[in-house]
């Protein structure tokens, strides 16, 4: 799941249409023109994004209309708040060793 | 720069070696040993990671020792910040329409 989300995200065309879309919905077509791209290039874009989990699309006639799924990127920033937990907490054991170790000093 | 290392993380080895790195420095060969891999295969990933900046490693001897660059994180968690950011603005906009439409209504 991570796999996918992270190479989704390894695009600068796709990080764009992430970065537009957070300003509300848009239709496959705007977003191709706005990527200067031709429509089947940047449909494989959309459905990278999409098979990930990072956007969702429905279609409405002729027009695809894509919005963002923000709840998608907490998989990512759980991942990476862990890691930071884990430096923190690290880091803290350090300080508590250090000033336990400077506590026990005779003074 | 996001490309790469969006794309580092992107492989279920690599986030294990950032998440056991994020204990503390480890020696090439012992990694390569948890990640039950030969060491030509596991220092594929060691140079994707080192290219990416996520992590520095340093000789000593015949030894190589990797630890974490965890300042280089911070690129990740900068553009989802901002992407974030994007969506809370757009809500906060939505949130002072509603009631701004709501406290026009006559009561």
């Amino acid at each position: 799941m991570l796999d996918g989300v992270f190479l989704a995200l390894a695009d600068p065309t796709r990080r764009a249409v992430i970065h537009r879309l957070g300003r509300g919905p848009a239709s496959v077509g705007d977003l191709a023109r706005e990527a200067t791209m031709t429509l089947p290039s940047f449909m494989k874009h959309v459905r990278m994004l999409e098979s990930n989990g990072l956007i969702r699309t429905a279609k409405s006639g002729r027009v695809r209309t894509c919005e963002l799924n923000r709840e998608r990127f907490a998989v990512v920033e759980d991942w990476l708040a862990q890691q930071r937990r884990l430096w923190e907490g690290r880091t803290d054991r350090l300080e508590r060793f250090v000033t336990d170790t400077q506590e026990r000093k005779p003074t």
